[in-house]
């Protein structure tokens, strides 16, 4: 089937022989009388701009050896998952973005998306492997120099150095500028005292630090001559080469967790243990053999914000990963839905497929829609990240704006995943809470991407500064009529898109192009016109209420601020919706045929009317919609579901997963199966004459 | 703590002296100038009619021996499961329903009450529980008569006779009525011949099917004489004393799922089985020696919806354990996010308290009071069935309303336990992933909850159409007259509701004992004007969509219902909402301390402004509310939740749970224990002049 995806042995048929029926009693884009996407095209352009990595990826792990074993006790599965990492680093498959120095690709992008596809084997070899490549390794990578590579790289990349990433403690997570952990520098030995004052500063939740880890890149503050410094980054052997833990080191383990079990997540105390110098990771900052500190950054936050911002490609990764796991639900309940029967219409004695079922469409498509929206906005970003990481558009400019563009994105992609996963699992009753059909899995070991790598809400929030931020510099030297210009409403949306937070792609394609949904006056210019306007209000709404902070103690500013925290959070929700629709506009504008783009532009418009129902209370109230235009909506979207219903399963196939992939019974046909035999079952009865009669019939005579 | 609560030491202080701050400043009801809730008060409400019986479960479960055991391989856990019913079996736990003759209580209301605290302990244990004694021993008690209860119901109520309850198959689990396997009668031998006719007929996901179960009742088509009578349930030995398979009868392992892994579901197959003709449950339709069948009910329709319609305790009981599982997450997520600090708010060196952040009180309180609200409905619900099953308000009418309230309620709660756990799991960060913590183990094994006893979707669907038919009685021996004062719109409310569908408690309380609302003109009034009005007018507008379905073909009125089906689920939603809300308000009006009424008005407030801002487009399209006083809910929402912030803490620990109830490290101190000893240590380090600077005050100097 999905072979048939990603190499057609037959051309796709754009147009078929009318079959008759309304939309919904059409199953198959064959049997209406339709338009049909090209699929290899669609599937082609889903995985992006390393497609080829992606390919090369999934391949890999059709090998039953990555796949994960549903209940699997803890202890067996983490053994798994590291017996799988050291086969992708045989593979090759951990070196992509590493220097061709140590044997690597220096191809950025092309790791990420090879990582990304992971996660349709076994989520947890996929976050371990983040541990180990992109969390650890990275670290070492990126906020250390040569001589760290040189000692380190070529163990991290064969996976003979296993290691820990020690950033977030117990008593710090989301704020990593006042971690507790300490490191003193003593010139007397040249050496960083790594030290836990107190149980609050104990590291936690870290991959390979309960069993596997033989090292670790620490965050601490940095203390030199009686200053602290701030957070830096340094290397710290943790265990010797038979597994047990070096002197002044504790580890604790955390356990079971509500996924992800094949990571040996943990803690780790230090009590005074001494690193050599060379051990902290100075690329953005050193102490000299007296303790001397010098950094070519002089400001401090600016200093820290580097650092992390260094570290930004895990945040890029959950956003592909997770999209890449809704997809394969997707695929799972729409192919289940697509065969499963229940309850007869009263119209015949054939029961009803339950994708027929309008409810079953709205649980179903729009979701897809979104998760459609999210591959072509994960490609952008995925490009922006290779640009900057690869040094080819590396700016401040460019990678405060990648860093902003993950932070909005991956909130969004991961929190879908939860709740299109969960939307799956349901639709498939009780065989969707069946360990075998993946999507109890998929949701247990996705759940702590939406707080991990930066919490969804604290990301939002970041992104709702700089949209702030950004608002405010439009006007930091316009004069008094730029400001009444303003004022008056007539250039808000250019003087805020013009120059401010910019957009995803260069510039959203013409409109007139993909502009199919014309109906109801809500075609995609007026999309547009509602997601973009809607961000810019927000924004200058708040901006307003938080005007008269510049004149209050910071406690009443503060209290101010968080008054309207909430509506920050939704703002910056908001303009990831947007970059969203967005990414998903230029992907079909960028499609040249005509099927293909007539149905992929029905799905973009049930995205941007989906998101517009999602706030359409936001547009009644800021008088955007009428109430006549609003309550098209809802009705709009019920028809574009219709419309795209016979498509369903082009689409889930378009996204090219293999049986290997998929391995959920319920998607590969058994149903069908079952009703076949049923059916004849049924026939033979009737033919052999000794079908019971029903009662009902019986009392009729 | 939870001591104090349901047996008060002191009595609690309603009015405390003014300590100052803001209310979002004020971290407990003391410290802010406000009434306070009357803990033992509240617990006592919130515990309803059978709180003593609740009161004497929670206190067998303190046991350890009872609590879950996260990571337990699944072998394990069934067993232990196993053994803990045996423990609830010997402690009298298991014999609340049943009939005096056999050791019962017969006391249905306090049976599901003490069932559904056992939530606390295990929710597998809960659920084997019910399927031994809520399904497999229902069926035997409801659908069965004296000579079945004389032979089975002591070692149902004993556990020496374990069983399935064998109603949903692979192909069917909605739609009972459409199950394949076969009950032949055989007026030679005097049996009935069990039979599954092909694969998808095989019974699915029965608890006690894959091991422990010895005999199961099993629903099948009952044939004889050549006619199909529908759907019946018969009493089939599956296993022998030594728990080998008996001939003919194949038991296949459902194997992992995604919670719930102490209970040992499983598939069974019958080859043609042999039970005694005796063995039909044969309470309402029989079969004689000869053949022929008989029932008191003769309609098939009725008689098929009055079998299921006995064993709706299932659903009855699923509305209480949601919202008691839904109120642990909440006193663990809330009890959390009142100790733990993230970020300093830049006005002092003290960290913010997470409860005191804008997002995190909207994040949690709203979803606090959807759980008082179904506190309070489901002691409704409880007390109803009840009445029904106690023999005391058993008529038809009863049983309808019954089966329609549990219906509309049991969708509601349940979505709502997976909604806030994971809120509270998200909101606990990192901490709320680790098992230990429970929210994620309480997410995996509540998430079936939502699919099994009735798909909540389908659920809702029957309440819509008994809603759209309730509406069309109204008008069926209308004169021109009526109908006109109808469409006038002037008396809709009242017609509709004077013999509509019942309302859940008698009439709503009169609302000025409650309005304390009467800012911004959403006081109680109002919002039932709101809440109600949508039920009404959704209904009518449905009924006008599908009123040309009556001159349609079977086919097309098919079609034209399918087309609507998303606005009767949610009509659905709106009825259940609204009976929330109101038993949530008479809940309040029942409640004489004016501090307490206070308090949970204001949450009940919460309640309903938060049912009204989900919709709020609705309201404004459907010009209930104008644009203005519709951008005037969410400020109120904002405002209410930081009113009721300082009674967080009050308001979980109303719930009564023990330290052995909660169980979760995070809700029992740790974290304010570590903030402690970091603040010791920074304040010694300070006193100790050793204290390093910070790089930015140096190079201020």
């Amino acid at each position: 089937m999905a072979d048939a995806v990603v190499r057609p042995k037959k051309p796709a048929t754009k147009k078929r022989t009318p079959a008759g029926g309304a939309p919904t009693a059409a199953h198959t884009a064959a049997e209406a009388d339709e338009a049909r996407i090209d699929l290899a095209l669609v599937a082609d352009r889903l995985l992006g701009t390393w497609a080829d990595t992606r390919r090369e990826a999934r391949e890999l792990i059709k090998d039953p050896v990555f796949h994960k074993v549903e209940g699997m006790p803890m202890a067996e599965h983490r053994e798994r998952a590291l017996s799988q990492l050291h086969l992708l680093a045989q593979q090759g498959a951990s070196r992509r973005a590493f220097p061709r120095e140590y044997g690597g690709l220096e191809d950025n992008g092309a790791n990420l998306a090879g990582f990304e596809e992971l996660v349709l084997a076994d989520p947890s070899m996929q976050i371990k492997g983040g541990v180990q490549w992109g969390l650890f390794g990275s670290a070492i990578h990126q906020l250390g120099t040569k001589k760290h590579w040189d000692k380190w790289l070529p163990g991290v990349i064969d996976l003979s150095l296993p290691g820990a990433f020690a950033m977030t403690e117990i008593g710090h997570g989301s704020d990593v500028a006042a971690l507790g952990t300490t490191a003193t520098y003593d010139p007397d030995t040249q050496e960083f005292v790594i030290h836990t004052p107190f149980r609050a500063a104990t590291k936690e939740y870290l991959g390979n630090a309960a069993l596997h880890g033989r090292a670790a890149t620490v965050f601490a503050q940095l203390i030199t001559g009686g200053v602290n410094y701030g957070v830096h980054c340094f290397f710290v052997p943790i265990r010797d080469d038979e597994g047990a833990m070096l002197p002044g080191i504790t580890s604790e383990d955390d356990g079971v967790k509500g996924g992800l079990n094949g990571i040996d997540n943990g803690r780790l105390a230090f009590d005074h243990v001494r690193v050599p110098r060379e051990n902290l990771l100075n690329r953005y900052g050193d102490v000299d053999a007296d303790g001397t500190y010098r950094s070519d950054i002089p400001s401090p936050g600016r200093r820290f914000f580097t650092m992390l911002g260094a570290l930004v490609q895990g945040r890029v990764s959950l956003d592909g990963a997770a999209t890449v796991g809704t997809a394969l639900a997707e695929h799972i309940a729409i192919t289940y839905g697509n065969q499963r029967r229940q309850f007869d219409s009263g119209a015949g004695t054939e029961e009803v497929v339950l994708l027929d079922y309008g409810k079953h469409q709205r649980r179903l498509l729009p979701r897809l829609a979104q998760t459609y929206a999210q591959f072509f906005a994960h490609d952008e970003l995925l490009r922006k990240y290779d640009g900057v990481f690869s040094g080819r558009t590396d700016t401040p400019d460019e990678r405060e704006d990648l860093e902003t563009l993950a932070a909005a994105l991956k909130p969004l992609s991961t929190w879908n995943a939860l709740d299109t996963i969960q939307e799956c699992r349901e639709a498939c009753g009780g065989a969707g809470f069946m360990a075998e059909n993946r999507l109890v899995g998929l949701h247990h070991d996705l759940d702590v991407y939406v707080t991990f790598e930066g919490d969804n809400n604290v990301l939002l929030q970041l992104v709702g500064k700089r949209l702030l931020s950004d608002y405010a510099k439009q006007f930091a030297g316009a004069d008094a009529a730029s400001l009444a210009r303003f004022a008056v409403g007539q250039t808000a949306g250019r003087i805020f898109h013009g120059a401010g937070l910019r957009q995803l792609g260069q510039t959203v394609a013409d409109f007139g192009s993909t502009a199919r949904s014309v109906e109801l006056g809500l075609r995609a210019d007026q999309q547009h016109e509602l997601l973009a306007g809607r961000v810019q209000q927000m924004v200058a709404d708040l901006a307003a209420a938080l005007r008269p902070a510049a004149k209050l103690s910071q406690a009443e500013a503060a209290a101010l601020f968080n008054s309207h925290q909430t509506e920050l959070i939704e703002a910056a929700r908001a303009h990831g919706e947007l970059l969203q629709w967005e990414a998903f506009t230029d992907g079909v504008a960028a499609i040249d045929d005509e099927a293909t783009g007539q149905v992929l532009g029905w799905l973009r418009d049930l995205f941007g009317l989906w998101l517009i129902e999602k706030h359409l209370a936001w547009h009644l109230i800021n008088g955007r919609l009428s109430g006549q235009r609003a309550a098209s909506v809802s009705r709009y979207i019920d028809r574009l579901c219709a419309r795209l219903r016979p498509h369903a399963q082009d689409l889930v196939d378009a996204f090219g997963f293999a049986p290997e992939h998929v391995r959920a019974p319920i998607a590969l046909g058994g149903e069908r199966e079952r009703q076949d035999e049923a059916r004849a079952y049924y026939a033979a009865l009737k033919a052999s004459g000794q079908a019971p009669v029903s009662e009902k019939s019986l009392r009729k005579k």
